[in-house]
């Protein structure tokens, strides 16, 4: 309802906004009493642009709840992440920055080692070699199927993407994965009787790969989960009138982006540099830039303070590219935490900032977890960051009389 | 739901509670750097009750989103905006103090000049004087309508308040007004099958009226829009147990208030201090006061900053009138923000505080936008601030065992 209301009162303007998402933005002190990551670093830039912003934190789905990067982005894109869920197969698909259309279903493979009692001995084919999954994978496309074509994208090791498309596919499916040996890959089954053209498809064309890969041990056999259909969103130019642009690097981000009517940018390299430099050569053309950093997260989930601090520093180093673009709306955040003394995505509110010239500055003039937890825009629910940026970018127009 | 909770938990108190509105309190810097209108003022009263209170900012529809005062100020009552719309139509009556029945459908009125083909040449019948309104008014008076009144309220210029007072009258219909040129008025039609009887009496009344006024030009028609009734709401009685009184002087916020079930206060004058002696003479008489001040918002608007400083002064200077009668709990806050640097209503969350024996003080000794957003309070929906008054009156009993 929120949602509809914000649709209601939008208007047009000039203005433009930037997204900057550092992803798993959100630390922890290394040692008690220490400071997080983002404190640590020394950001001139950052704590300059905070000290005439508004500050806060945000919760991207729930209290206590740690975000996969599907939800986290569609939080701060203003998407209420519970009522829009990516499925696995799909964010798989995504990641590999392919393009899901409507009839596409989705699902995560594994290549898999039976024995000759069609029993599973090894649910990851021995890690066989991206080199052997890329070969097998060919060998699987040769596969035809009746109304229906097949996609897979090899991916590291054991694991690829796959994709079904084919019009009336439904993916309340059950898994072929049994997630243990011993036993046989399990059938894909109907979970409603609109998915039984998929569960049909699916099955068909598992038993052909079945004797496709009958020589190849151990990656004699192949197990699906996760399957997936995007869900349908409206656009961000539907929901907020912006025409909006991405950039990123890696795949994930960029169907993230393009799930939600973002045209995704190419970047011509493949530094942060290249993305800033993107921003530039595209801002006469759009009225909202998201520009996301990965590598903030991944030197979190590989447990990696120090790089985490470099990574953040970068971006700092880098701002001044995107603040002399002088936007209306500038956003700081991360789509969730990452803290490196877990190693893992985490639960923790992430910090934010919102400047504009409309801003109540909260005068804190520093970009950190325990800066943002006092600042005026409180520790808020991730969704409402865009409403509040559309606001301060003259985009939302009065409500009743 | 928490509406439902908070009723089902009212107990009855000899205590009293004060509500001091300032209509668009919160504010913004003139310049960068700069302190907020409300920072500006001198205002050691409201510092002083600060230091004894809770503090924080109020969000009165949603995040992002600028109120009208008509949802700004159910909000601050504790009555969802969402739920509870106040059309057009309906808060222009009671900006005029008209006193609108369950009978009563209203609509924004506007002289407009038509050529000899029917065609509107000026939406706005070149800004007639309102001594013209007021005869024209008059003149449409005395159109009789079967089963129906009729009442009209000038207002300034070209502007009046139409009033249909029938029964049975719903309120789903078309806008008469085409907002443009060159195009004839529309006629009314009823968007529901209820609101047919209104579209018939409303076109009735139209037709004689373009009659009445054939030799008024350059107001020889009328245009119709924002067709509402007031909604039916539980009273504050009913909803908190409390015998409420209003002290307001514009029209609307008397309306409002008449509209949640306050007795609206005769006040003997027109100035601030006019109010506070209202509130001294019905002390005894009530245990929940409304108490408006106009004069901020009215600055805000015209983005006169000094202006919105001085009347904010002027409240500071009252206040010991007030805080002399000793009230249970004292709320100061506004119903949505009007910085003088946008002249108009904003989204920003707007200072609250709230004082009683029983608030646990944020010890900061100062009324303004970034002491509240360092208050305990947080930032939060406004409807949450009257079951904390409440809870500070001690009328509100133990959930659960």
């Amino acid at each position: 309802m929120n949602s509809n209301l914000i649709n209601s009162l939008i208007i047009r303007a000039q203005t433009k906004i930037v997204m900057l998402i550092m992803d798993g933005l959100g630390g922890l002190p290394r040692a008690p009493g220490g400071k997080t990551e983002l404190e640590t670093a020394n950001t001139p830039n950052l704590d300059a642009l905070a000290e005439r912003s508004s500050l806060g934190l945000t919760i991207p789905v729930a209290p206590g709840i740690t975000p996969g990067s599907g939800p986290g982005h569609l939080a701060i894109f203003g998407y209420d992440p519970l009522q829009n869920e990516i499925g696995r197969g799909a964010m798989e698909a995504l990641g590999v920055d392919f393009e899901l259309g409507p009839d596409d279903l989705a699902a995560r493979g594994n290549f898999c080692t039976i024995d000759t009692d069609g029993m599973i001995t090894d649910r990851r084919a021995g890690r066989i070699g991206t080199n052997v999954n890329q070969e097998l994978t060919r060998l699987l496309l040769t596969i035809k199927m009746d109304g229906a074509e097949v996609f897979i994208e090899p991916i590291k090791e054991h694991r690829f993407v796959f994709i079904l498309r084919a019009p009336g596919l439904h993916d309340s499916l059950s898994e072929t994965d049994p997630q243990k040996t011993g036993v046989p890959p399990q059938p894909v089954c109907a979970l409603d009787p609109q998915s039984e053209k998929a569960a049909i498809l699916v099955n068909l064309f598992i038993n052909s790969a079945q004797k496709t890969l009958a020589n190849r041990h151990p990656a004699n056999m192949i197990l699906l989960r996760g399957f997936a259909k995007l869900p349908i969103l409206p656009t961000v130019q539907e929901k907020y009138g912006l025409k909006a642009a991405a950039i990123a690097i890696n795949g994930m981000y960029r169907g993230v982006a393009r799930l939600v009517g973002m045209q995704v940018l190419d970047v011509n390299g493949q530094t942060l540099n290249d993305e800033f430099m993107t921003l530039e050569k595209y801002w006469d053309d759009y009225d909202f830039f998201y520009l996301h950093v990965k590598k903030t997260d991944t030197f979190g989930e590989l447990g990696d303070f120090d790089g985490k601090v470099k990574a953040i520093e970068e971006v700092d180093g880098l701002l001044p590219h995107l603040t002399a673009l002088k936007p209306d709306v500038i956003i700081v955040g991360g789509d969730h935490s990452s803290p490196a003394v877990l190693k893992s995505h985490s639960w923790h509110p992430v910090p934010v900032l919102i400047y504009s010239p409309f801003v109540c500055p909260d005068g804190l003039a520093e970009f950190g977890e325990r800066a943002c937890s006092r600042g005026s825009l409180g520790t808020i629910p991730a969704i409402h960051i865009m409403p509040i940026a559309l606001a301060n970018a003259l985009r939302i127009t009065k409500y009743g009389a």
